[in-house]
């Protein structure tokens, strides 16, 4: 078998065989195909597609590649949440206490930010001393013990898939629909999860700009699931203006617990609670979404959601006193620099890439893979689309360790609209089952 | 500048840049383009095109890349011709010394075969003696004396297009007509030939496998010579079968020199003479394309041709007594088995192709680039589509140094066709001027 003749019938618009497509994964990871090749053939997938059959092989041929986890010790049906990114999107954070408070096993694998868009573990390593690594039985044993832990991968998952999205990255394939499916389902398949909500994020801030794109690829990551004998479901869900109100990891932790104590924003519990509504149904503990939904609020107001996720954080060596005192726990912003309104009106578009750009720029996100973080910074939106703001009111406050935020200042004004009128949008567009 | 920058907007279908275009070009030069970013760039150019602005562009900078020749010291119109090659196709060997033989300078560079098809500087070092790598300034001296010389490319011609032609090999992106059309005119305006006429071969045997694609490659070269003021004019010729009656090294050159000998087969003369009568008109010494073809076939007739082919074979350092004697002077093949006609009927298919492919096979032709070549195997037809033939009768001889060719019988049995009725193909399709 040669590497060009697959880039021939690929190229040609031919469906790939299983062969086929464990020869190309097999020779990503053993270095027999050299770069340039699996980069032309990431090309020709990008125009041509690929079968739901290719879709699952290539997924399968990944997740083979490496290591698989063995979550069978932990009772109970697993459920785990994936989303696939975007600015202000912390609902993993407070989602994986609240269904553990249900009593069901979230065992959940996280990922770091790039770009415009955060990473879970990024915000979790702004509590002081909370550790994202730590071993196979540690997460075995403490997801056995409450319910739910939030790590990053442990050992070596999916390596074709690293080398074949360090090569995306670079060579402009990052958003083709079945590589896209292929890398988080190989992943999520071979981190031994029973059951998967996936929250697809369409709009400006999101990697699918359009609905149809965004179904596109909710249809991919659900049929390769449920190909795979996972419970599976998805939804699309609006990233247009960012998720909540705060963007920035320490800022994000913040409204987290705030949502923990019942006092989160509008959108964010909204998302949250659906989300754990579908993982209800998957864990067996409401017959219907809505039930789901409304055991999650529960467990919000009782207090039982904060109890599991203060035990997350105690268990993986973070400060517990987090919950209890965020400002004297996270760490602090030298400036918070208000950008007043400049004029009256209702806001018609916070353009969420942009804003996550800006949070990146004060140091909260990284611009390559290798940036430090700075914790502490980010933006506070005190206001969304669809709310009426007054000339001179604060539309939102920079939280800064510089003093002098002009380009930060300039960069978010032209990405937020003030018009006579406008809707508030949708959250949740559809959900793919 | 970002090369990922450069793949996305090429990806996206957008014009690139004359900045872009030496950004990339540069980049593969100088080597700090990696690979798998330009095998992106090019499966990208594959699937969006270019537009002729940017045809133009890359073919200047890939020139610019290295050496131009400077032929201004050759007195008169220089006159060059390319062929996009095929089997069978020896054209440019007697076709440098008939217009050589009108008195007009022929500088051509040629290449080397790869695959199924051969290369004219293949077939001139099976003459025992011919050197093709000759310094500048011989190559010079030489056009100016004997009128014409084939030889390799001297110096450093369009070390960009180098560079990518081998990434195109391996990455399947070889057919790419912008590409095609980019390493075929910088090598020749970096040649410095005042006029060329491009023989683009269609069908089985060819690049191009139809007449719109041929069309379209004839266009773009024409468009690019033209476009810096080249006199530039293309045919577009039929592959669906061999051309001429030899196919293999040796054998060519004997079947060159008996077309020299004014015996040549029919469509062998005919292309030879009709791209002899552009030529002619180009180095001003025919008014009419069809006066020039006149004139090619008078030198053919009168042994002037025959004259200029020696000269040229003498100052190579060739042996020149191939003109007298080609089989005392070539080498011979040990065996030349007969394949007869398994019934009678008209020769209706003759798959140009595999019939490279099975000379290929015999030693003749190159699997690999370093492969050694056998210069006195191949295959010569008897026959050619058309022709009416009866069982038992050899349709063709296998000229081999192996006694067992039944791989290459059962390969040219399942590639020629004998029907009740068939028509002889027509030779030449149209020209674009």
């Amino acid at each position: 078998m040669r590497m060009v003749d697959i880039i021939h019938a690929k190229r040609s618009g031919e469906e790939l065989t299983d062969e086929q497509i464990q020869f190309f994964v097999d020779g990503v990871v053993s270095g027999s195909i050299p770069d340039y090749q699996t980069s032309a053939l990431l090309m020709a997938i990008y125009f041509q597609g690929m079968t739901e059959e290719e879709q699952s092989s290539l997924t399968m041929k990944m997740m083979e590649s490496g290591d698989h986890l063995d979550l069978s010790s932990i009772p109970g049906v697993k459920v785990d949440k994936h989303s696939t990114g975007g600015v202000g999107d912390k609902v993993s954070i407070p989602l994986a206490a609240v269904v553990a408070a249900l009593g069901i096993p979230v065992p959940m694998i996280s990922g770091r930010g790039l770009g415009h868009t955060g990473g879970t573990l990024d915000k979790l390593e702004a509590i002081p001393g909370y550790q994202v690594e730590i071993s196979e039985s540690e997460f075995i044993d403490q997801v056995k013990k409450e319910k739910c832990a939030i790590v990053g991968a442990t050992g070596n998952i999916a390596p074709a898939d690293k080398k074949i999205y360090a090569l995306r990255d670079v060579t402009d394939t990052v958003d083709s629909i079945p590589l896209i499916a292929g890398s988080i389902m190989s992943k999520k398949i071979a981190s031994g999860t029973d059951a998967l909500v996936i929250d697809v994020k369409t709009g400006a801030g999101a990697f699918m700009k359009t609905i149809e794109d965004s179904r596109n690829l909710a249809k991919a990551l659900v049929g390769i699931g449920k190909g795979v004998g996972m419970k599976c479901m998805a939804l699309i869900t609006d990233m247009n203006q960012p998720l909540g109100n705060a963007i920035g990891n320490a800022l994000e932790i913040k409204e987290s617990i705030e949502l923990l104590k019942n006092n989160g924003p509008e959108d964010l519990v909204d998302l949250t609670t659906t989300i754990g509504g579908y993982m209800a149904v998957m864990g067996d503990v409401a017959d219907t979404p809505e039930a789901g939904k409304q055991l999650c609020a529960e467990v919000i107001a009782n207090g039982k959601a904060l109890a599991s996720f203060k035990a997350m954080v105690a268990a993986q060596h973070g400060d517990a006193k987090v919950v209890d005192d965020p400002d004297s726990v996270l760490p602090q912003a030298k400036y918070k620099i208000d950008l007043p309104a400049k004029e009256s009106g209702v806001i018609s578009k916070i353009v969420a890439d942009e804003v996550g750009v800006a949070s990146m720029l004060l140091g909260g996100g990284r611009q390559k893979a290798d940036d430090k973080l700075d914790y502490s910074v980010g933006i506070y939106l005190h206001h969304k689309v669809g709310d009426q703001v007054n000339s001179g009111e604060p539309l939102l406050t920079i939280y800064s360790n510089r003093e002098d935020v002009d380009d930060i200042k300039d960069l978010l004004y032209s990405n937020i609209e003030v018009s006579s009128s406008a809707q508030k949008p949708t959250l949740i567009y559809e959900t793919i089952e």
